[in-house]
């Protein structure tokens, strides 16, 4: 069977026809079947499908195209192939925090997956009304950990990395979509790119004539395409998580490939930073927000602290069976051991700040903005908000290679992070 | 038909059965045939096969093991394909540097190519012996300049890079063999390491005690695993070259695989540096092989300085149409043009500085040593040689970064190059 976009009704129909769906479902399929489509990604249709006696899972078709643009901006269903494959290998390294895939379907791009039951909402949301989550940095950091931990040649051999690093090479379509929204759009006019007029208007300006800027996107962009460092979630900003207090569930990984780690920490931190901005523009008074943004920052810092920690953690760990990297005979010696181990972290720290600016810069000024800032009704407040980030990301990525602690990076966050127009 | 080893016998009837090969010898083929076995290279069998007629050509079969080692050490003869592939890529790119191959049969794992005919040696034996190649920097920059931008993202898409990418991965294996013979074995006691007994006993334990050096070593071998930058030939030594005073010919990529181009640039180098340092090793006094010793001077001076030229020429002919790592209209601006081009070839540069080092240390106290210095005879005087090369090697290692141009290379070159005890 080839492929066809399924709706609602025949969706049904596909179930029917599929044991490994309709086993989950339990007998008496077609009576108190609820099917609801509730995608409001930017790419792909989404059902969540529960029966009548508890069963449930969610359903995720690709479409040809882009969903948000339309069928004017085609793009491979095949990133359902790499979805799939990422959430399978991502939730064998890290079953807790990744959905459990139920079924694939390669022809009609279709993944079936564990369906994140109410209360978990999306992180974003979550961050948006002010909520926090007190188990997020632990869980986060951990799922990083290990998923670029064990895909990495800190644990592979040669043999195995090249194998997976030559399949994931397939996605690049996913790869020249990122490439072109996050490395190149925001710094030129493109035709999706939009910002808060006109209060940004200078800015964005500003952002293209910064041939410093220009010069460190280019070089982040090449490490982007060219090394391929692990198994990267390739879209991990806090649209890709749903919460709860106690579960945090990691999930959308159509970008995914093998690419620079720091990619996935800076998307996550740097779209903590975004949420941290966007709080004075959801406050009313400064004093409203301020004990959720001291958890925002709370928060950067734990991930970023545990990250470091759980990923030398298995470092130490797997050094005997360790990957071909850092061969254990030569690199046996403790003080020689802790050097390259610090010396490494310390270039993924400078990575993480790299691409969690740039990711930052292209949420203001390119085609696909955020929901922290987008849902700030007063243009002038959230053209605050969006031009103290701007001013953050801009410095983090030129001036990276200054910083050496994250504690750094949250001074330079609260110094910019200045009284705005309207208090 | 499957694999079968060639010996000069069931060579001719191979050749009398495939018309593309017995075409270039005319007819009356058994009768004034002459095959020779040459291969003189650590991996393969080379056949020189010349008809009566003048016809002639190469025969090169990959055998799954490595020829200088035995049996014992197997390796995939998938490397004749890849090596294949590579001589008609970078033929293509720079037909004057590259022998035409004129045949390829993968079962067999057999490349039929351009015999390149005396006075044609190899480069090694020249530089050993003392010949000076007026033209070898002219046209080495031109092949390293040319196959290494072609098959970057400076002029490729992505999509056209990452499905190239993506094939050779399938050459892991020589890339396995790199890896162990170039950044593991010579930093560790390993069964095939040797050096200048007793002279250079306490040199290679330095080395395994050398954890800066050790670090470097890491960063260099993630850099060659994980960055997939250009085509390179992946073995770009004076042994994978044939020269007359006119003629360059760079043969051999076996290795081949999309990895960081200062690995190719510092094989070159680093092997025309191991040439200089032989030289007071084949003198018998220091004023024999002075003029000598500075035209190698010279030519690394100018190898790099117009590799350097030709790359950027390259770029600004092909700025218009090129690839996907600068777009041209982020970087249009003449003076940011200027300033990323610039930014590139220094990063470029201390990635050639590293690889060169690394190539020198690992033929000094690793598996496979050179004929520059294997050549000379008298331990006490090699030692000398080789203690100084690896001087040198280490320090640009580990100092690489604080070089701004070839100059000072040659500088700290020069200063290592101290006077003997034999003199």
């Amino acid at each position: 069977m080839g492929f066809h976009a399924l709706d609602e009704k025949s969706l049904v129909r596909y179930i029917e026809s599929t044991p490994s769906l309709s086993s989950l479902l339990g007998h008496r399929l077609h009576e108190g079947l609820s099917v609801k489509e509730v995608g409001d990604g930017n790419l792909n249709f989404v059902y969540i499908v529960v029966g009548d006696q508890g069963g449930s899972f969610v359903i995720k078709q690709a479409l040809p195209y882009i969903r948000c643009i339309g069928e004017s901006w085609p793009m491979t269903k095949e990133r359902a192939y790499f979805e799939a494959m990422t959430l399978m290998k991502h939730g064998q390294l890290c079953p807790e925090h990744v959905p459990e895939v139920y079924h694939f379907d390669r022809p009609m791009a279709l993944i079936a997956m564990r369906y994140l039951k109410p209360p978990h909402i999306i992180l974003r949301k979550g961050l948006v009304a002010g909520v926090e989550y007190p188990l997020l940095a632990e869980h986060m950091s951990t799922y990083m950990a290990k998923t670029l931990f064990y895909t990495s040649l800190l644990y592979l051999s040669t043999t195995d990395h090249k194998s997976a690093v030559a399949d994931f090479c397939g996605n690049v379509e996913m790869c020249r979509l990122t490439e072109q929204v996050v490395f190149s759009d925001p710094y030129k006019i493109a035709k999706y790119n939009h910002w808060t007029c006109p209060y940004l208007d200078r800015d964005a300006e500003a952002i293209r004539e910064d041939y410093q800027l220009k010069q460190e996107i280019a070089e982040l962009k090449s490490m982007f395409c060219e090394r391929a460092q692990a198994l990267i979630h390739g879209d991990l900003h806090t649209g890709s998580v749903m919460v709860t207090a106690n579960s945090t569930q990691v999930f959308d990984p159509e970008f995914a490939f093998y690419g620079p780690m720091g990619f996935d920490v800076g998307a996550f931190l740097g779209n903590l930073i975004l949420a941290f901005y966007a709080q004075d523009g959801h406050a009313n008074t400064r004093i409203e927000r301020h004990e959720f943004k001291k958890w925002i920052l709370k928060t950067i810092k734990e991930t970023w602290n545990l990250f470091q920690d759980k990923f030398i953690d298995l470092w130490k760990e797997n050094w005997d069976r360790c990957g071909d990297a850092y061969p254990a005979e030569i690199y046996s010696k403790p003080e020689l051991r802790q050097q390259v181990q610090q010396k490494y972290m310390q270039e993924l720290f400078h990575d993480t700040l790299g691409f969690g600016g740039a990711k930052m810069i292209r949420r203001i000024v390119g085609v696909a903005h955020v929901e922290d800032l987008e849902s700030i009704q007063d243009a002038e407040k959230r053209a605050d908000c969006e031009h103290q980030a701007l001013e953050l990301a801009k410095m983090i990525v030129k001036e990276r290679f200054n910083f050496q602690t994250i504690d750094e990076v949250l001074a330079a966050i609260i110094e910019k992070n200045v009284p705005t127009s309207l208090e």
